[in-house]
Protein backbone atom coordinates (compact mmCIF):
# COMPACT_ATOMS: atom_id res chain seq x y z
CA UNK A 1 0.00 0.00 0.00
CA UNK A 2 1.13 3.47 -1.06
CA UNK A 3 1.60 6.24 1.13
CA UNK A 4 0.25 9.65 -0.41
CA UNK A 5 2.25 12.22 -0.43
CA UNK A 6 0.37 15.47 -1.38
CA UNK A 7 2.14 19.17 -1.24
CA UNK A 8 0.89 22.97 -0.93
CA UNK A 9 1.81 26.55 -1.78
CA UNK A 10 2.51 29.04 0.59
CA UNK A 11 2.50 32.48 -0.95
CA UNK A 12 2.35 36.10 0.71
CA UNK A 13 3.23 39.20 -1.37
CA UNK A 14 4.20 42.64 0.25
CA UNK A 15 3.96 45.76 -2.00
CA UNK A 16 6.53 48.04 -0.27
CA UNK A 17 5.80 52.33 -0.91
CA UNK A 18 8.23 54.63 0.50
CA UNK A 19 7.52 58.35 -0.14
CA UNK A 20 10.85 59.57 0.62
CA UNK A 21 11.78 59.45 3.99
CA UNK A 22 12.72 56.57 6.52
CA UNK A 23 8.94 55.28 6.42
CA UNK A 24 7.73 52.66 4.39
CA UNK A 25 4.02 51.72 4.18
CA UNK A 26 3.26 48.19 3.04
CA UNK A 27 0.16 46.02 1.93
CA UNK A 28 1.02 41.99 2.65
CA UNK A 29 -1.43 40.17 1.45
CA UNK A 30 -1.61 36.16 1.78
CA UNK A 31 -2.37 35.01 -1.79
CA UNK A 32 -2.31 30.81 -0.71
CA UNK A 33 -4.18 29.09 0.50
CA UNK A 34 -6.16 32.01 1.10
CA UNK A 35 -6.89 35.48 0.08
CA UNK A 36 -6.44 38.37 3.06
CA UNK A 37 -4.17 41.44 3.26
CA UNK A 38 -3.44 43.64 5.83
CA UNK A 39 -1.70 47.41 5.78
CA UNK A 40 1.36 47.50 7.86
CA UNK A 41 4.07 50.24 8.29
CA UNK A 42 7.78 50.72 9.23
CA UNK A 43 9.86 53.74 10.62
CA UNK A 44 13.12 54.17 12.26
CA UNK A 45 13.57 56.14 15.32
CA UNK A 46 14.56 59.93 15.03
CA UNK A 47 18.46 59.06 15.84
CA UNK A 48 18.37 57.36 12.57
CA UNK A 49 16.83 60.24 10.27
CA UNK A 50 12.99 58.28 10.79
CA UNK A 51 9.88 60.29 12.43
CA UNK A 52 8.99 57.17 14.66
CA UNK A 53 5.74 56.82 13.40
CA UNK A 54 6.10 52.73 13.36
CA UNK A 55 8.03 49.93 14.57
CA UNK A 56 11.62 49.33 12.68
CA UNK A 57 11.46 46.43 10.13
CA UNK A 58 13.63 44.18 12.09
CA UNK A 59 10.83 44.11 15.06
CA UNK A 60 8.60 42.62 12.75
CA UNK A 61 11.48 40.15 11.90
CA UNK A 62 11.30 38.90 15.00
CA UNK A 63 7.89 38.78 15.54
CA UNK A 64 7.50 36.64 12.31
CA UNK A 65 10.02 34.46 13.57
CA UNK A 66 8.86 33.44 17.17
CA UNK A 67 5.13 33.37 16.24
CA UNK A 68 5.27 31.31 13.84
CA UNK A 69 7.65 28.64 15.57
CA UNK A 70 4.76 29.25 18.38
CA UNK A 71 2.17 28.69 16.00
CA UNK A 72 3.19 25.58 14.80
CA UNK A 73 4.06 24.26 18.43
CA UNK A 74 0.09 25.21 18.83
CA UNK A 75 -0.99 23.06 15.69
CA UNK A 76 1.14 20.26 16.04
CA UNK A 77 0.30 19.45 19.67
CA UNK A 78 -2.95 18.85 18.08
CA UNK A 79 -2.05 16.85 15.45
CA UNK A 80 0.67 14.85 17.80
CA UNK A 81 -2.23 14.74 20.52
CA UNK A 82 0.32 16.21 22.98
CA UNK A 83 -1.81 18.40 25.51
CA UNK A 84 -0.55 21.81 25.98
CA UNK A 85 -1.70 24.73 27.47
CA UNK A 86 -0.03 28.33 27.76
CA UNK A 87 3.58 28.87 26.01
CA UNK A 88 6.09 31.09 25.95
CA UNK A 89 8.79 31.81 23.76
CA UNK A 90 12.30 33.89 24.88
CA UNK A 91 13.64 34.92 21.10
CA UNK A 92 16.42 37.14 21.19
CA UNK A 93 17.71 37.95 17.60
CA UNK A 94 21.62 39.57 17.06
CA UNK A 95 23.50 40.98 14.03
CA UNK A 96 26.37 42.39 13.53
CA UNK A 97 27.33 45.44 11.47
CA UNK A 98 30.87 46.08 10.55
CA UNK A 99 32.34 49.77 8.88
CA UNK A 100 35.21 50.13 7.12
CA UNK A 101 36.42 53.98 7.16
CA UNK A 102 33.68 55.97 5.46
CA UNK A 103 32.13 53.07 3.59
CA UNK A 104 28.40 51.99 4.03
CA UNK A 105 28.09 49.49 6.63
CA UNK A 106 27.82 45.59 5.76
CA UNK A 107 25.90 43.13 7.85
CA UNK A 108 25.84 39.25 9.51
CA UNK A 109 23.68 37.40 11.58
CA UNK A 110 25.79 36.40 15.13
CA UNK A 111 22.43 33.99 16.42
CA UNK A 112 18.81 33.39 16.94
CA UNK A 113 17.89 32.05 20.18
CA UNK A 114 14.76 30.28 20.88
CA UNK A 115 13.85 29.40 24.54
CA UNK A 116 10.81 27.65 24.82
CA UNK A 117 7.97 26.81 27.99
CA UNK A 118 5.75 24.59 27.35
CA UNK A 119 2.95 24.30 29.79
CA UNK A 120 2.45 20.50 29.83
CA UNK A 121 2.14 17.33 31.88
CA UNK A 122 3.67 15.20 28.94
CA UNK A 123 6.68 13.29 29.63
CA UNK A 124 10.01 15.40 28.00
CA UNK A 125 10.39 12.87 24.80
CA UNK A 126 6.79 14.22 23.83
CA UNK A 127 8.19 17.73 24.25
CA UNK A 128 11.09 17.29 22.15
CA UNK A 129 8.94 15.52 19.66
CA UNK A 130 6.76 18.30 19.45
CA UNK A 131 9.32 20.93 19.37
CA UNK A 132 11.50 18.93 16.46
CA UNK A 133 7.97 18.74 14.27
CA UNK A 134 7.17 22.32 14.86
CA UNK A 135 10.67 22.90 13.69
CA UNK A 136 10.46 20.93 10.56
CA UNK A 137 6.94 22.76 9.87
CA UNK A 138 7.87 26.37 10.59
CA UNK A 139 8.28 28.03 7.43
CA UNK A 140 10.57 30.68 8.33
CA UNK A 141 13.09 28.53 10.13
CA UNK A 142 13.10 26.43 7.56
CA UNK A 143 14.19 29.46 5.02
CA UNK A 144 17.03 30.51 7.26
CA UNK A 145 18.38 27.60 7.54
CA UNK A 146 18.85 27.37 3.28
CA UNK A 147 21.41 28.74 1.18
CA UNK A 148 20.46 31.49 -0.96
CA UNK A 149 17.21 31.81 -2.56
CA UNK A 150 16.48 35.87 -2.99
CA UNK A 151 16.10 37.18 -5.92
CA UNK A 152 16.26 40.96 -7.12
CA UNK A 153 14.75 43.11 -10.23
CA UNK A 154 15.32 46.65 -11.21
CA UNK A 155 12.75 47.95 -13.07
CA UNK A 156 14.79 50.04 -15.89
CA UNK A 157 12.46 52.00 -17.98
CA UNK A 158 9.90 49.42 -18.97
CA UNK A 159 12.17 46.35 -18.60
CA UNK A 160 13.13 44.19 -15.67
CA UNK A 161 16.45 43.74 -14.91
CA UNK A 162 18.19 41.17 -12.62
CA UNK A 163 20.19 42.74 -9.90
CA UNK B 1 47.53 54.95 7.00
CA UNK B 2 45.08 52.29 8.37
CA UNK B 3 41.71 51.92 8.04
CA UNK B 4 39.37 52.22 10.96
CA UNK B 5 37.18 49.04 11.28
CA UNK B 6 34.16 49.66 13.64
CA UNK B 7 31.70 47.22 14.65
CA UNK B 8 28.42 47.29 16.24
CA UNK B 9 25.56 45.00 17.74
CA UNK B 10 21.64 45.05 16.85
CA UNK B 11 19.74 42.88 18.99
CA UNK B 12 16.07 42.45 18.81
CA UNK B 13 14.11 40.62 21.99
CA UNK B 14 10.65 39.11 21.17
CA UNK B 15 8.34 37.67 24.55
CA UNK B 16 6.04 35.19 23.27
CA UNK B 17 3.32 34.29 24.86
CA UNK B 18 0.02 31.65 23.73
CA UNK B 19 -2.66 31.09 26.09
CA UNK B 20 -3.81 28.03 24.85
CA UNK B 21 -5.36 28.91 20.97
CA UNK B 22 -3.76 30.25 17.37
CA UNK B 23 -3.57 33.67 19.12
CA UNK B 24 0.14 34.68 20.06
CA UNK B 25 0.92 38.12 21.85
CA UNK B 26 4.22 39.50 21.43
CA UNK B 27 6.41 42.17 23.60
CA UNK B 28 9.11 42.98 20.66
CA UNK B 29 12.16 45.02 21.74
CA UNK B 30 14.94 46.61 19.96
CA UNK B 31 18.15 46.40 23.06
CA UNK B 32 20.52 47.50 20.70
CA UNK B 33 21.73 50.23 19.60
CA UNK B 34 18.41 51.47 21.15
CA UNK B 35 15.67 50.47 23.27
CA UNK B 36 12.12 50.57 22.19
CA UNK B 37 9.56 48.03 22.65
CA UNK B 38 6.33 47.31 20.13
CA UNK B 39 3.23 45.21 21.01
CA UNK B 40 2.24 43.25 18.39
CA UNK B 41 -0.40 39.81 17.93
CA UNK B 42 -0.26 37.16 15.25
CA UNK B 43 -3.19 34.71 14.58
CA UNK B 44 -4.92 32.48 12.35
CA UNK B 45 -8.11 32.38 10.26
CA UNK B 46 -10.67 30.66 11.19
CA UNK B 47 -10.36 28.34 8.52
CA UNK B 48 -7.02 26.96 10.28
CA UNK B 49 -8.71 27.12 13.38
CA UNK B 50 -7.80 30.86 14.71
CA UNK B 51 -9.74 33.97 15.81
CA UNK B 52 -8.63 35.94 12.51
CA UNK B 53 -8.08 38.63 15.37
CA UNK B 54 -4.07 39.69 13.90
CA UNK B 55 -2.07 38.71 11.21
CA UNK B 56 -0.75 35.09 10.30
CA UNK B 57 2.84 35.09 11.41
CA UNK B 58 4.35 35.10 8.15
CA UNK B 59 2.52 38.43 6.98
CA UNK B 60 5.45 40.18 9.66
CA UNK B 61 8.68 37.93 7.80
CA UNK B 62 6.92 39.18 4.67
CA UNK B 63 6.59 42.86 5.99
CA UNK B 64 9.98 42.75 7.84
CA UNK B 65 11.88 41.88 4.28
CA UNK B 66 10.46 43.95 2.18
CA UNK B 67 11.22 47.03 4.43
CA UNK B 68 14.48 46.18 6.17
CA UNK B 69 15.73 46.11 2.41
CA UNK B 70 13.64 49.13 1.50
CA UNK B 71 14.96 51.40 5.17
CA UNK B 72 18.92 50.27 3.62
CA UNK B 73 17.73 51.89 0.26
CA UNK B 74 16.63 55.15 1.74
CA UNK B 75 19.62 54.84 4.24
CA UNK B 76 22.74 54.03 1.83
CA UNK B 77 21.21 56.58 -1.58
CA UNK B 78 21.97 59.41 1.28
CA UNK B 79 25.56 57.80 2.04
CA UNK B 80 26.19 57.51 -1.98
CA UNK B 81 24.87 60.63 -2.26
CA UNK B 82 22.17 59.44 -5.08
CA UNK B 83 19.25 61.46 -4.93
CA UNK B 84 16.34 58.71 -5.20
CA UNK B 85 12.53 59.81 -4.70
CA UNK B 86 9.76 57.90 -4.30
CA UNK B 87 10.56 53.77 -4.40
CA UNK B 88 8.40 50.47 -4.78
CA UNK B 89 9.49 46.67 -3.82
CA UNK B 90 7.06 44.50 -4.85
CA UNK B 91 7.63 41.18 -2.80
CA UNK B 92 6.69 37.81 -3.46
CA UNK B 93 7.38 34.77 -1.03
CA UNK B 94 6.57 31.11 -1.83
CA UNK B 95 6.50 28.42 0.14
CA UNK B 96 5.71 24.71 -0.35
CA UNK B 97 4.52 22.56 2.70
CA UNK B 98 4.72 18.86 1.99
CA UNK B 99 2.80 16.11 4.11
CA UNK B 100 3.23 12.40 3.61
CA UNK B 101 0.08 10.25 4.78
CA UNK B 102 -0.98 11.35 7.95
CA UNK B 103 2.01 12.61 9.32
CA UNK B 104 2.59 16.38 10.34
CA UNK B 105 3.88 18.50 7.46
CA UNK B 106 7.53 19.73 6.63
CA UNK B 107 7.93 23.28 4.94
CA UNK B 108 10.64 24.29 2.84
CA UNK B 109 11.43 27.57 0.89
CA UNK B 110 10.96 27.86 -2.88
CA UNK B 111 11.86 31.76 -3.75
CA UNK B 112 11.83 35.37 -2.82
CA UNK B 113 11.73 37.63 -5.42
CA UNK B 114 11.96 41.82 -4.79
CA UNK B 115 11.11 43.37 -7.60
CA UNK B 116 12.50 47.59 -7.13
CA UNK B 117 11.12 50.22 -8.63
CA UNK B 118 14.00 53.53 -7.73
CA UNK B 119 12.09 56.78 -8.66
CA UNK B 120 15.99 58.69 -10.08
CA UNK B 121 17.49 60.33 -12.70
CA UNK B 122 20.77 58.68 -11.72
CA UNK B 123 22.27 55.89 -14.33
CA UNK B 124 21.80 52.62 -13.73
CA UNK B 125 25.35 51.98 -12.42
CA UNK B 126 24.61 54.01 -9.90
CA UNK B 127 21.64 52.67 -9.18
CA UNK B 128 22.95 48.95 -8.85
CA UNK B 129 25.44 49.78 -6.92
CA UNK B 130 22.85 51.55 -4.55
CA UNK B 131 20.86 48.09 -4.32
CA UNK B 132 24.04 45.86 -4.35
CA UNK B 133 25.38 48.29 -1.12
CA UNK B 134 21.52 47.89 0.63
CA UNK B 135 21.93 43.89 -0.10
CA UNK B 136 24.86 44.05 1.90
CA UNK B 137 23.76 46.51 4.62
CA UNK B 138 20.52 44.32 4.56
CA UNK B 139 20.12 42.54 7.98
CA UNK B 140 17.29 40.33 6.80
CA UNK B 141 18.95 39.68 3.28
CA UNK B 142 22.21 38.48 5.10
CA UNK B 143 20.28 36.59 7.36
CA UNK B 144 18.88 34.49 4.81
CA UNK B 145 22.24 33.31 2.93
CA UNK B 146 23.84 31.74 5.92
CA UNK B 147 23.60 28.12 7.23
CA UNK B 148 21.64 27.43 10.12
CA UNK B 149 22.21 29.71 12.84
CA UNK B 150 19.58 29.01 15.32
CA UNK B 151 19.52 27.44 18.56
CA UNK B 152 16.57 26.24 21.03
CA UNK B 153 16.40 25.48 24.30
CA UNK B 154 13.19 24.01 26.57
CA UNK B 155 12.93 24.65 29.93
CA UNK B 156 12.37 21.66 31.73
CA UNK B 157 11.58 22.33 35.76
CA UNK B 158 14.26 24.86 37.00
CA UNK B 159 16.90 23.66 33.98
CA UNK B 160 17.31 24.74 30.02
CA UNK B 161 17.69 21.70 27.78
CA UNK B 162 19.03 22.43 23.99
CA UNK B 163 16.95 21.09 21.91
Amino acid sequence: MSVEVKSFDVIFECDAHNAGGMRTDMAVRMVKPDLMEFALASDEGSFHGGGGTAPPPLTYFAAGLASCLMTQLRAFSKRLRIEVGEMKISTRCHWQGEQTGREPYVTAPVGFDLDIEIGTDAPLEEQLRLIETAKKGCFIEQTLVRENIIAHRLKVGEDWHDV
